[in-house]
Formats: structure tokens, sequence, C-alpha cells
């Protein structure tokens, strides 16, 4: 078996790990799958900087104002550093983001219809909060693609949820369920304790898409 | 300047040119922003393979049959590979998935309520059409953090669209403007000609998020 296909193995493998912990609504494996920087300041071994290096810009990006970025971004994307020797680990925290322990704020999710949601706290405490009023939510994944580069994979996948809430009045029956078309980018890191999400993206599918040649036709 | 400051200025830039393609509706500069596999495949120096490796799955995974996944993919993750000799440049178009040409399927695009799309195929002609239907789009970028490990990067960010489509009647004037606010998880590959998007992910803000701590939240 090549690399390359143990690889995207071992991706598929921990992109359904992810979906069963949600169904099983077990947070702690929820928890360990997500991505820990302090995995990649381990060190992860396949070269390059190691360790996680987030920024954030919190005031908006003028669009008008840098001329030559369009072009010249590529060229200078390959121009020598001025100091090579920086690993990037003691980067975490920049722009007052926190110490290593927020520096986790580079894990970033998306649930369908919400803004981003940054950092191990505010992500982990969405799942805590969705797992709290789901009784019941299953999974059915078709259109699965993974996308590997080195250390990092992309899957991309439709989610085909069927989900329940609790019951409205504390009775002992499951809410409704209801049936949700969702599609999701998740990525993954190679870390030494295995694959973990980076960042997971889903968005409902509300309309067709609009392209005759498309055979994923929402419903 | 470190290295990991660097990069992140150089990626916020790449995602800048990414936006302000499409407010010119610049087809060529948004074409030549996305990954062509054949950048990774010249190589892009930092070690570990550098071409893309993509498989699909064509059937629903099941997700109830691989009981041990959960916990011994991590260590599966690290164990050796049978060929480690193998780049995985002769992996391209796996499972059928088309020769180096069509490997470009690595990349994909999520439009806000669309279903997602592979491929540089698929996804140019997306945008080609966006662009037919828009006569004028502005996005004001607000809350874009850039996440750096190696040769990846992350970039989040909320985009607050305005947009018109054409005249309804073949009219002079622009059709309605309408508002939008979405949120995107855009993926970034370091090649030797500059940070190229390898996945965008765009999704509508459709309601509250329920964090009463989150402070991004949506109009």
């Amino acid at each position: 078996m090549t690399r390359a296909r143990t690889d995207i193995e071992q991706v598929e493998r921990a992109n359904t790990a992810f979906y069963e912990a949600l169904e099983r609504g077990d947070f702690d494996a929820v928890t360990d799958l997500w991505l820990d920087p302090a995995d990649l300041v381990d060190g992860t071994g396949s070269g390059g900087p190691s360790s996680l290096t987030t920024a954030l810009s919190r005031l908006p990006v003028d669009l008008e104002d840098d001329e030559d970025s369009g072009t010249t971004g590529a060229a200078e994307a390959v121009g020598p550093t001025a100091d090579d020797s920086d690993d990037g680990a003691d980067d975490f925290g920049d722009d007052g983001f926190g110490d290593e322990t927020e520096g986790a704020a580079a894990i970033s999710c998306v649930h369908p219809g919400w803004p981003v949601l940054t950092g191990r706290g505010e992500v982990l405490r969405s799942y805590a909060l969705i797992m709290a009023n789901t009784e019941y939510i299953q999974f059915f994944l078709t259109d699965v693609r993974v996308s590997v580069a080195a250390d990092t994979a992309l899957v991309t996948c439709t989610e085909n949820i069927l989900s329940g809430g609790p019951a409205p009045r504390d009775g002992d029956e499951l809410g409704p369920l209801v049936g949700q078309l969702v599609v999701a980018t998740n990525v993954f890191r190679r870390t030494c304790d295995g694959w973990k999400l980076w960042s997971h993206h889903a968005s409902p599918v509300l309309a067709e898409s609009g392209d005759d040649e498309d055979d994923e036709t929402p419903s």
C-alpha cells in the first residue's frame, strides 16, 4: 500500500470517527479529535515550521489600499525571509491573541448558518451546547472526497442529517425529527497523535446550484 | 520580521487579492489564484510529499461498521507505511478520478447555499456563471484570522457583501442592490508561485449563534 493511499484511508477514518463521536454524543471523543496546538509544537516530523501561528486583523480590511497585491504577492511569497532561523514557536499569541493556551484559537468551526467560532474554548462550548439540545442525531455521509498534501488533508462531504431535539414539554418522547442537507469542508493536520481537525465548516444546501452538469442536486 | 509573520502577511495579501479579483470581475486573476496541482508537483520545498492525492468514496460511508476507528486511528496514523519511498505523485487519478489534468479535482469550493464543487473545471465555471450574473459586487472583509502551519494556511473571515445583478429589463441601471452576511473558510497552499487557494467554503449567517459571549452577533 502506498503512503498516499494510507494517508487517505487514515484521514477518512478520522473524519468518520468525528461524525461517530457526534452521533454518540461523546464529548470527550469530539474534544480529542480537535487539533491542540501542543500537538504541533511537539513536532510532526515532515519539515517546515511545525507550530501554528495565528493572527487576527481586528479592523476591516481595506481592499482598495494595496494596489500591487494582486500580482506581486506571488513573487514575494518565495523570497527570502529576514529570519529563517525562527521556527515560529514564539509567535503564539501575536496580536494580543493570548498565551499558548489561547493559541488554540487557531482552530475554527462554522455550524450551518452560524458565524465563525475560533479557538478550542468557543468551538468545544458550541458542541456541548448542541449536544445538550440534541436527543438524537444521525449522519449519512455521501460524496466523501479526501485530498492530502503533505501534513494537511482536506475532506469535503455531504452530511445528510436526521436529528431530533428534546421533547417539547419534558415528556419522554423525542422532539420532532428533522432532516437537513448540509455540506462540510473539514481540514485535518497530521500530528504525532494522528490526524486532527483544524477546521470544520458546514453549511446548509439551500438551492439548486444552477449547474446542469452537477449531479449533487439538492433535494 | 520573523518567517511566521511574513507568512501571515503573504497569506492575508493572497486572501485580499482573491476578493479584489472578484470585485473587478477579473476571471483570469481568480483563475490564477486557485491552486493548480502542477504547482505542487513542481515541488514547494519544505519536505513531505508535495503532490496532492485525492480519493473519492462514491458510496455512502457506513458509520456503524468500523467500531474501532474512534481511538485506534490515532495510533495507526504514525505507524510505518509499507512504501515510504513513494512520493505519491503517481497516485493522481486513483479511484478513476482522472488523469493529472483532472487531478485538479483536488480543489473545492462551496458558495453560500450551494453544494460542493470540486475540481478546476466545476469551480472556475461557477465563477464565470456568478460573474455573468453580477453587475456589481463589493466585499467588506471583517474578522480576518490567519493561521499558518508549515505550507498550509487557513483564513476565516466575514464577507459583508453588497451586490447587484443585471437590470431586470435590459435597462441601463443596476438590478437591486442586495446585502449579504457570509462567513468563509479559505485554505491556501504555499507553492513556488505564491500562496494559492486549495479550498473556499462560504456560507450565509442565518441566525444568532446562541452563544451570549460571542461578539460576532449576526445582524
